[in-house]
């Protein structure tokens, strides 16, 4: 099959690779339909972090089952089916607690690369949940986002109590960032405001559901929200990046006793104890537990409420990957998507 | 009247100061009947807390309110009151959400020093709770507990989510400690793990709730946590010390998607973001909106059912205010109260 391999710093290449294999009885194997590069494929992309041999790209994928595990019970071959970034089982305490990115059995699925033709995923039956039926086609860019960016911009808004009554501050205008506003819009927050300077993404900010736009970035953006919310900061903060900039902007923007939510993958960051402490805020993030909000973000999308798919705003054949990652890269793309 | 004053590192002394007075219409004069040592004023008779000026200490106390202001309305001279270490209105929108100690008005009632004969109470309306009537003696000690270390150990179970059917894991053996197993315990917890080496706390940790005791630390400390609890950690973390090592020490015990609840006031600590992020809890904490829980605090130990008292282990008159920091110090007590 052919399948994405990061070679070095920006060196992408679409190769021959050898078919995936069920190899334990709980596998499927998928038929890719979709992929996607996202925002942190391009942190070994850009040598941040480092790459130490040729490594498989992608861990956002929705595709047809091809063949299934002698343990696999609830899924059957033809499935439409999406997944998460982490295989789970699905059923131990703590993906009952509903943190299956950190389910007691978890691998990470980006191991052997969902940019490809095929791809294996883990603990099948806990892992991937089936579509009502063979979807129409303009519903698979929505679905292949189900599989991250919006789980994890819902994981991000729910960690930060997004909801009625709640003024909602969103750092980082990438995919999953405005996808934190599609979800607090969706949990019913009263305000939303978006912290972005590209003209094309405070468009779909807006779309999405947000009620005021932010340009100032750091201290100065955290006075501007204040401004807005009579000096006391947002109830609730969306951090989607991932900087120390970022998270401190996130921390200072939210008043006491408010809520952050983060999900951009920490580097580099250290949190200040004694500011941290003061701040009286909470904190949560972390890996998004995708898996526990598929069930209802797909019907969301099967009944076309919510439109996530309109993020990707490139669409490539997996044969010119390294142009998708180019463009996410250069910012040229919010978020690019590969057909199979 | 007589009062106490930090003159440099580990220099206490007992001296006539300037009687307080009414200086704002919301003010309240209280006659101090009890005051306490409190763990964080041990940072700055250590030293850990620069000393740049005599500073008058303590900010826990229980008292008679002997003059108010033109413009207190709810408290009247004779009131026996309890109140929190931060004035705070209790009316605007932070304090209405429950976080008093971070009210728009918020004053410290420390700067004035409580451990003294009389003390000026800011914002007396929004801080101070009057007891249902002129306390019995032997029920001072817990109400003058609920001032602080209680209040703030039962902010601490709560940040933590302590209730029916959790694990809950406390670090950290001081007064609050100790109090955050009582109110793990009243919050319905299941299970209470102290983390303890010295017997007498222990004991007293057993007396509060505790059904385990763990005397490791650090990483040990940790192994042994998720050993008690099938290799995932406890649910709720109580951090109640303030250092890199005790703060990483309930990070790390906590399940993912666990709570910790962190009162310790952190000196030096810089949380890893990359290990924060991975760890899939959720973290709050600062200073306690002690005012949140007043009234709820105080009718339980009224009503005798709970003994926070017994946190005090050394009782002394103001005059040796000396001898009560140094055992503090020396940790041949637990907590000193300071009767006036």
């Amino acid at each position: 099959m052919r399948g994405v391999v990061l070679h070095a710093t920006r060196d992408i290449r679409v190769e021959d690779r050898e078919d995936p294999t069920i190899k334990e009885p709980t596998d499927a194997i998928i038929r890719v339909t979709a992929a996607c590069v996202c925002g942190s494929d391009l942190w070994p992309y850009r040598g941040t972090d480092e790459v130490k041999e040729p490594s498989p790209m992608g861990h956002e994928y929705v595709g047809v089952v091809e063949e299934i595990g002698p343990e696999v019970k609830e899924l059957k071959v033809g499935d439409f089916v999406v997944g998460s970034f982490f295989a789970s089982d699905n059923t131990c305490e703590i993906c009952q607690a509903g943190y299956q990115s950190r389910c007691v059995h978890a691998q990470p699925v980006g191991a052997e690369g969902t940019q490809a033709q095929k791809a294996r995923i883990p603990l099948a039956d806990g892992t991937l949940v089936a579509t009502p039926g063979q979807p129409d086609e303009d519903l698979i860019p929505s679905l292949l986002a189900a599989s991250d960016v919006l789980g994890t911009g819902w994981f991000a808004a729910v960690a930060a109590e997004a909801g009625p009554g709640k003024t909602v501050a969103v750092v980082g205008d990438g995919a999953v960032g405005l996808l934190g506003i599609l979800a607090a819009k969706q949990l019913g927050a009263e305000r939303i405001i978006a912290m972005s300077r590209h003209a094309d993404r405070q468009a779909l900010a807006k779309e999405f559901g947000a009620t005021d736009i932010v340009e100032e970035r750091g201290d100065d953006g955290v006075a501007k929200i204040k401004e807005l919310t009579d000096g006391l900061g947002a109830h609730s903060v969306i951090e989607a990046v991932g900087t120390q900039e970022s998270m401190m902007q996130a921390i200072r923007a939210t008043r006491p006793g408010g809520h952050v939510g983060y999900v951009g993958v920490s580097h580099d960051v250290e949190l200040p104890g004694l500011e941290l402490f003061f701040s009286g805020v909470h904190l949560h993030g972390g890996p998004a537990p995708v898996r526990r909000f598929l069930p209802e973000l797909i019907q969301l999308i099967w009944d076309r409420e919510i439109d996530p798919g309109k993020v990707f705003d490139l669409t490539l054949p997996l044969e010119q990957a390294a142009e998708a990652y180019q463009a996410m890269d250069e910012r040229r793309a919010i978020k690019a998507m590969l057909t199979i």
